[in-house]
């Protein structure tokens, strides 16, 4: 694609972003209608959904022919991935929505033919946008971000979900104790926006596809490791345990993953 | 002490710390001078000790008689709380300002005869200051906070230091699991700040009398429970294991500490 076609696409989906957490804190005015998914811990509000419908709505008007990926299945089934495919997450960190009225974040990801083109992790309370792909580089707001520093896993603090640390899968507890210290803020998109900073030097959590396609395409565009926890290529289209990383902490942390 | 003469010095101790967060945004733009205290986890850097003589200097000029506990020791050694006791932590999560630059707190409290009269913590990236004192009431910047709603364990989420949930001290992860969710921020300040905005409903993590001397105060006055984790009495000098809650999440957690 074309540099200008591609900033003509950005530009749109800022737009779309701008709208849509305008819409997002209109609605967190209003009461909340909270109902549980697989688990107490897995929610889903009223905002969620109707996010989600407000998202789509717009990428369907302006790419009727892409497949839409959407965690509150208001998309398309999508069982390959050729063409242009749209992956949405409304509300990244429903939990921290419900309880916190922050730290969540709106997601969306553009793939064409299975290859990362642009990404967006929308940080609602704090009104920053991280944006951008191997083409654009990425952005926080108008500010381009470097690649963070290399560090290894001892040098940098490290995200860790807090089902992951609790009950020491892949030796996570190790993981911990061996980082600067561990921190777990709830969201996937709130926690890999902190990697692209250079706040953490990994994460590492179970991801589904809407938790990681925006996060995926701004890491690996820095030059960050995005893989399975045990170092394998991660598709797009996976549910799995993910690591994204510097490259030297991913080499501290392979071997103690086992 | 009368209503004028508190209000008289919560405005000052207000212009300490506007003053000071300039100083700190100071100098974070040269390069810091980090030093390892007790391990390589425990950090000091030429920030912390600067803004605590910077404050401790304002206190002294303000305050002559007064006693200074300072984390970086520039204050007094104190043994007995009689009289004007100021509690200073210049920088609360050095581990987060070196890594992140971001999500760490000034802390200043003020205990006449043991007991606690005002209370700031001042998260420095945001710009938030929470002040006040049983006199005044709560605030988040000129905002009154209201008392948080009085949640139980399983209906909110959980601050537990990393330290704490690794080592299932106290069974921290029976508590994280039967929480809505656990997190960990690196900073007692910042966690406790989000227990007086309701953002957790409870913080667990061992402390020390600058870590908790401000927040003490502030969640007491908003009837949240501030003692060690085992429910006992919480001293001003103390160094211990705290738990700051709801009431009812502290009635949750207690059982399950043994």
């Amino acid at each position: 694609m074309d540099q200008g076609q591609l900033q003509e696409i950005d530009q749109t989906v800022k737009g779309w972003l701008r709208d849509s957490r305008k819409f997002v804190l209109t609605k967190m005015a209003e009461k909340l209608n909270v109902a549980e998914k697989s688990s107490r811990k897995d929610l889903v509000t009223n905002v969620d959904k109707a996010n989600e419908q407000f998202l789509i709505e717009r990428i369907r008007q302006f790419s009727p022919d892409s497949q839409i990926l959407g965690e509150e299945g208001f998309g398309d089934k999508i069982t390959e991935t050729s063409g242009w495919v749209w992956v949405v997450d409304p509300i990244d960190g429903t939990m921290n929505f419900v309880k916190q009225q922050d730290h969540f974040a709106t997601m969306i990801a553009l793939y064409i033919d299975g290859q990362g083109v642009l990404g967006y992790i929308n940080d609602i309370m704090n009104d920053d946008l991280y944006s951008g792909g191997p083409q654009l580089g990425v952005f926080k707001n108008e500010q381009r971000l470097p690649a963070p520093a290399n560090l290894g896993l001892a040098d940098g603090l490290i995200g860790i979900s807090g089902p992951l640390i609790l009950r020491n899968q892949f030796n996570m507890q190790i993981v911990a104790e061996k980082s600067a210290g561990v921190r777990a803020y709830g969201s996937a998109g709130i926690e890999i926006s902190h990697i692209l900073s250079g706040k953490l030097n990994g994460y590492i959590s179970y991801l589904k596809p809407w938790d990681f396609g925006a996060g995926k395409i701004l890491a690996e565009t820095l030059g960050l490791s995005v893989t399975t926890v045990d170092g394998k290529p991660l598709g797009m289209l996976s549910s799995d345990f993910v690591m994204v990383a510097t490259e030297k902490a991913q080499r501290d942390i392979l071997p103690i993953v086992g």
